[in-house]
């Protein structure tokens, strides 16, 4: 989407230099950096030290890492051992394994003379698979937008409530539940969102900062926030990503879409979450009872980063020294609070039922589906 | 409470140096300052500049302040002049009006030469008022807890979260929301508190440095974790204070409180909500329509205060640079959604009927009550 009038990707391949351009993550939402990435060490540490996030983006530099490698040394050889180091840069990220299998089980089948071109082009796809299913998500997306600007009066903004960041950064175009967004602020439509800031990571920054770089009306909330606006008709929907959606459409998202959820329920204001149907995980149904939710740093709790007066990066502690800290990172929100699903088809009730409806061919995979 | 083993309440006259003493809070939860208040001029700063804070310790530093003008002057011209003066400090406090007028109309009524020592033991007896109140709210309190405590198997604790700090710091001693975790701590039940963490402010901070300093087990969270928290069975009963209860028993407190109450409710974890019966607000009865909430600075969200590497206190600002944010205060729980309202009289359902029985001199007081 758009900085500063500009369209950017998160990941490209500058044709001019003939390198794998992305955005330095690590500096957002305070600064925008651009870098390239040359060798194997350069695509390692951009993933390992998170300069890149996001399933999605995360697959897509891992595609072009192996791009790049095999322009050096396309043999087998190189092939396999890239793909093992690579896959150690995140061990718990499944896009990450997705990509490396699928780059090492195609190019292995490719003449060594034209490994590299193929691999390219397979990077190119890679990445714009995901463009493309995000472009739809944001199209049914758009559809539910333009209903509520329908009842609006005197072309009063539609107010949208999101939580964490579900962007173009953490992809490599549009985002999940920001797709539709950009779709219908790019049509003229009127809309504001509600940033959630998402402690204990504030990645609700990155949201501000994408929103604010396209030109689109934000204002950014504290997490608490978001009960009382419902409560006074200030939200008209909510959409959230998901990191994992279970058979029977429970959300598994980030910590604190729960209660969102909750809220929106109790004020009938519609709740949708946005996702690639590859996070779909057919194997789970019951989220809560099944799901397990990573504890991660205490640090991320205790300490926060941010720009100090004198404009530099900075971190300070705001718990008190001996505090203990309790960090889990996701919770799960059943079904029963959430309107819909998007998907890249259309959008599902959340349900087995609405689920194997736009996705008929894995009906059945999983037996024990209540 | 205790402070290393050591008892302190947030306000106290020192016998020993002849004058009153309070914790200076602007440094919490990182360092813990005791300061001295000596003039006006140090009373009325240490009001407006919230080296106290919440309401009765706002009250009882007022009726302190009176005191010791009164000892250097304790003529009516004084008297007059200080209550206006010390009123000014900060205008919203209602306790600080509250507290100034009882001051001034009992003193008004005192001869000029036993005025100072009158004042004194008018103050001494505001803040034992205060102290009391919570102590039997934190007695009914306990009982909740005892019976949540015989139901654990091998010595288990109960697990209580709470939101903002409705501890001893806002109060003179005990605070209420707190008051029966101190009774219960004491008591040798074994009781862990989740502390929500309470953005945008972190009072959640001087919490976490209450329950420490007194020894009492705790988890600092963020607040997007209680609800995850309490779908996995981790919380045995949710307390937290209140600023403003209305005659049918909805609770006006810091912004996310509804959040929580929300997924209490959805979990059949019980919601208790403790306040000194001054804080029930008999001419209002629907919250959520009738209470203005306060938009505070939208700096308390874009910055935030800790300690920085070197132990100074540093403010960092974690908003992107031309980010708009929103800063609601307050939020309101309908009283649907909770368990019981535990005053210094017991534990009322959170209704008219419940506050009319515990309350009966003000049954009938407002009229037009659903």
């Amino acid at each position: 989407m758009k900085v500063n009038g500009v369209a950017f990707r998160s990941i490209w391949y500058d044709e001019h230099e003939k390198n794998v351009k992305i955005i330095d993550q690590r500096w957002l939402p305070h600064e925008f950096r651009i870098v390239k990435l040359i060798t194997k060490n350069d695509f390692a540490n951009a993933i390992s030290d998170m300069w890149v996030r996001g399933a999605p983006l995360i697959g897509a530099t891992a595609a072009y890492a192996i791009a790049e490698i095999m322009a050096v040394d396309p043999s087998n050889t190189s092939l396999e051992t890239a793909c093992i180091e690579l896959n150690e840069t995140r061990p718990t990220a499944i896009n990450l394994y997705w990509a490396l299998s699928r780059c090492k089980s195609a190019l292995e089948r490719v003449e060594v003379n034209v490994r590299a071109a193929a691999a390219m082009q397979l990077a190119h796809a890679i990445a714009e698979e995901d463009v493309v299913m995000n472009q739809q998500i944001g199209m049914h997306t758009l559809n539910i937008i333009k209903k509520l600007a329908a009842k609006k009066s005197n072309n009063a903004p539609v107010n949208i409530l999101t939580h964490c960041n579900a962007g173009w950064l953490a992809t490599v175009d549009w985002g999940t539940a920001t797709s539709g967004m950009y779709q219908a602020h790019d049509a003229g439509i009127p809309i504001h969102i509600w940033v959630d800031e998402t402690r204990p990571r504030n990645q609700g920054g990155l949201t501000s900062w994408e929103l604010g770089s396209h030109g689109i009306p934000h204002t950014y909330i504290t997490d608490n926030a978001g009960g009382h606006l419902m409560q006074h008709n200030k939200v008209d929907m909510v959409i959230v990503g998901t990191d994992r959606t279970t058979a029977r459409g429970d959300v598994c998202n980030k910590i604190g879409t729960y209660l969102k959820a909750l809220a929106a329920f109790d004020n009938n204001v519609p709740f949708y979450v946005a996702l690639p149907s590859p996070t779909i995980d057919w194997s789970v149904n019951d989220g809560v009872a099944e799901i397990p939710i990573e504890e991660r740093s205490s640090l991320e709790v205790s300490h926060v980063m941010g720009i100090d007066p004198n404009e530099n990066l900075a971190t300070v502690q705001i718990t008190p020294q001996e505090a203990e800290t309790g960090n889990p990172a996701f919770d799960v929100t059943p079904n029963r609070l959430i309107t819909g699903l998007i998907t890249e088809r259309g959008i599902a009730e959340a349900s087995s039922e609405g689920l194997d409806g736009l996705f008929p061919e894995f009906k059945g995979k999983n037996n024990d589906r209540k």
